[in-house]
């Protein structure tokens, strides 16, 4: 962990984490302070970077880049010093201009105008006493083209990074199978197992409060329903008489499915990957998910990998899981394709084998989850609110939109649903991280706010405004769709029926979410009669001479010959 | 260029490619030796290492790895010597064994048993007076399972080397734009451009012959019926009353379709890339492909590109075409997604770009193509040999199995046309080359023909045995199918309406051929009334309150209180 900070001396700055606190004080010049803390099991390493001001006016957020997780983080911090920037600007202002960024100068108010703090990363924001969950914003007509497409970047992911770290594990699982996995486990998830797989079949069912039960029941019925019903019709074409072509659907023999562990249990993401994987009828169905501390596996996700014909269980999480399924080991079968959100870790194995000898298919490149919010003066502040922080709760890396389309929105009353909301929430700190880097844009219309949601191509799109479906045909680039006052995210996210395993990161502008034809693969077919290849032949004849393809043409015309002998008899 | 070879004294090794020939004489004792000749363009460094045999009744064939194009390559030439290796194999005896290797007792006959040869990767064959043509061939109940896995597995391709000469051309097109574009067409095309990027609207019609402009415009009906059958129907589920659910297709917005030029030009490949941007209603649609060597653009793909609503035309190949594509140039638009065919280098920045910051994915990994013919006995002889040299004449590593199915079928005549057909072929050589390193397999009857196939899951799939089309539900891996005696590869390659962009290399296990929907991206919509909400929020309340998600709750209750509220109102 890593907090560069500089400030007037004697500056007393705080960082709060779920994993304890740290305190630094800075030093009598103002300048550089380090100090080490054990906290729990993991060692933090400060050094203090913060402008100085003379105006104690001002809230400070630290972005922290972790090392131990390699993860941008940001924090807010009650310190009387102005300025805040993203580390990873600060490290790049280290780099270039050593000199420029350790003076005082760099992070004063005289360059606090919102455009350089823009462009430099800064956010300048009065100080409240309580921890504030304030967003940035933007009124997209004052902005130039730029500085729109600027807002659509998502923050930066070094995965060369990621790579890096994760490529030996992956290698080490392709070469050490079993035995690798079981070292990777104990490592990071601290947990001895005896076997890494479990035969689904041979499980007892486990015990379920009868409402959790009938939830996941009802959930599992509409996926159920919203996938099969996506089942390819076949159709035959028959361009010309004698030339049948048709296209026709398979499923994937062997797939494997993610089911994130980490700081929440995810039963629901076990049915959104299993489910469709039933319907297209893959044979071998391996989910893989981290064991809990005792080696076990998450009850309800569990109940919800029966339900949905799972046939094998990977006790295991991270790039090991991923390797794991990519290459096959001994125990775990070898999947053809994987499938579902991680973690960076796991989303590096999954881009890292895609391109390797293992022959092996991902679903998409996942990013940190997202929503963008279009709210017009009919939204209440309220639902408004909890929709931000629905998504924001997912973890800090979150992606918070706010587009306000026309006038007449109470923004105050919003911004204070946020922090009301925010403060009374078990997973608050995630949250307030989350909003402090997301950002609310005023678009003058509902045209305007849908082309600038259009462009940022949001995971998911909660559109909060009168007569919401007249606006589905104008959307372009998005994961899923919420339309109107009584459509949450949460619904999709768990049982309306639709697929909550989407793109993020802007890549709905190419990516589909999971579906059940995520789960096939399709073969064209063809077959021509005597009349049709003699008809249709002499075509590919040429077109095989334009391209100097010799054999090809003769295919054709040694059979047109044949034909022709056959008529003559 | 490298050969290595060791044989009797004095024995003279030829070889022929399409760049001219090498002419070597081993030493006098039998050792190696080493020529350098300049032919063309191209600098050749030979090693020779043939065995010693004192049976002058063996034919050669020389593996000959080319380190100008990275690529592995196999030559079949006129020797008094035993012996054949695949390089890779020749490479690694040197590597760990390089005594035994040097030895003549090791290419011996004495090891010449089938098992023995075929680890070693060796082929012993009789010496005919003319090239030959022949494939291995195997019996698969006479294989291990092992032996019949690694009969599936295509010839590796070591794309990490590649990777390593990719990667700078990407970054440097990154950088440096269209002034890098112009640089690597100089340098690999010989070709120096004005502009690389050509507004097809403002290009003038070309003259094409009418029987070449008829015939592609066949085609294009045909494919343009056959992806038009392809488009999506929207369809609303409603799980529970007030809970409604669809699924809607949206084009991708700019696409980059590669169109390679090399040793063919390959106008077809424009039509199956454009026509089905074209019916998805594409915007962008960025064509690119090698320019000639006046610069100008072949004019049959230019016409296939202008009926097909191609909008640019990017004169360039290879990794830096790619790049300019995927990062944007000033003249070349940015694409999202990357689609075509390609060489090891089109493949390798296609797979370097898809995990970059690039923001763009891609149709899939392309390999060489491959062909899997299943023949029975009342297959013509004559159309098997023409459906795998059609395959093989593409390239030297083009991959082509053959699979006689039951009893009864006349090998000889297949072998003698195969060789009859290859000899007379403008592009026998690469055909025979190809042919070098395929097989034939013999399997018991249809079943275990088809499980084989399916096994190998080939690109292309010609089943040219009696009731071709009761085997169709069988089929489970296969990028396109060809049925019965008058359906040939060719038509599908050309304008039977099928894609014949297709998954190679064993990808047809999960991916599916280009289509209508490879240029589409499917957003799921939800809307519930309030009614729907009262019904469905409870479960979903609870189902978040397992995954501890509070806020993911609060999104809905807070909305109940509201429905409530409303309700007592």
């Amino acid at each position: 962990m890593l907090i560069k900070l500089r400030g007037r001396s004697g500056t007393r700055v705080q960082a709060k984490s779920s994993n304890g606190s740290i305190k630094m004080m800075l030093n009598s010049r103002g300048g550089m302070h380090k100090k080490k803390e054990t906290n729990g099991e993991r060692k933090f390493k400060a050094h203090a970077l913060v402008a100085q001001t003379e105006d104690p006016t001002h809230a400070l957020t630290v972005t922290i880049a972790d090392h131990n997780v390699n993860r941008l983080d940001e924090w807010i911090v009650d310190a009387r010093t102005l300025t805040i920037y993203p580390a990873i600007k600060v490290f790049y202002l280290f780099a270039v201009m050593p000199l420029v960024a350790y003076s005082p100068l760099v992070f004063n108010q005289s360059f606090a105008s919102p455009r350089l703090c823009s462009y430099l990363g800064f956010v300048v924001e009065p100080l409240s006493n309580t921890v504030r969950c304030a967003m940035k914003s933007y009124k997209l007509s004052d902005l130039t083209q730029t500085e729109v497409d600027n807002l659509k970047a998502r923050p930066r992911i070094n995965f060369s990074s990621i790579f890096s770290t994760v490529e030996p594990i992956v290698n080490d699982v392709r070469n050490r199978g079993d035995a690798a996995v079981e070292d990777y486990t104990l490592r990071f998830d601290k947990v001895k197992l005896e076997n890494i797989i479990e035969n689904v079949n041979e499980l007892p069912d486990p015990e379920l409060d009868e409402a959790v039960r009938e939830s996941f029941d009802v959930a599992y019925s509409n996926i159920y329903a919203f996938h099969a019903a996506q089942k390819p019709v076949e159709k035959v074409v028959e361009n010309m008489e004698g030339v049948r072509c048709k296209r026709v659907a398979r499923s994937i023999a062997s797939v494997g499915l993610y089911v994130p562990g980490g700081t929440a249990v995810l039963p629901s993401t076990a049915l959104m990957l299993a489910v469709p994987a039933q319907i297209a009828g893959c044979k071998t169905i391996v989910l893989a998910t981290p064991p809990s501390g005792d080696g076990s596996i998450c009850k309800e996700v569990l109940y919800c990998a029966k339900k949905a014909g799972v046939t094998h269980i990977l006790k295991a999480g991270g790039a090991q899981a991923i390797a794991a399924m990519a290459w096959g080991t001994s125990s775990c079968p070898k999947v053809e394709k994987i499938y579902g959100p991680g973690n960076q870790y796991v989303t590096a194995a999954k881009m890292i084998l895609q391109n390797s000898e293992a022959m092996v298919s991902i679903d998409m490149p996942a990013g940190p989850s997202e929503v963008l919010v279009i709210a017009d003066k009919y939204a209440s502040p309220v639902h408004i609110a909890a929709d931000l922080l629905s998504q924001a709760e997912h973890g800090p890396d979150s992606q918070v939109v706010l587009v306000i389309a026309g006038e007449g929105v109470d923004i105050k009353a919003i911004d204070e649903e946020i922090t009301n909301q925010c403060n009374s929430l078990p997973r608050g700190e995630f949250a307030s991280k989350a909003l402090s880097h997301s950002f609310t844009v005023f678009a003058r219309d509902m045209v305007e706010a849908v082309a600038f949601s259009n462009l940022y191509a949001p995971e998911h799109l909660i559109i909060n405004v009168k007569d919401a479906e007249k606006w589905e045909s104008f959307i372009e680039n998005a994961g899923s769709v919420f339309l109107g006052q009584w459509t949450p995210e949460s619904v999709g996210d768990y049982a309306s029926g639709t697929n909550h395993v989407l793109p993020t990161y802007g890549y709905a502008r190419m990516y589909s979410g999971v579906s059940l034809d995520s789960f096939l693969k399709y073969i064209t077919i063809q077959s021509l009669t005597e009349e049709g290849l003699a008809k249709l032949g002499p075509y590919v004849a040429t077109m095989a001479e334009v391209e100097g393809l010799d054999a090809h043409k003769r295919a054709v015309t040694l059979r047109l010959q044949d034909i022709k002998a056959r008529q003559i008899v």
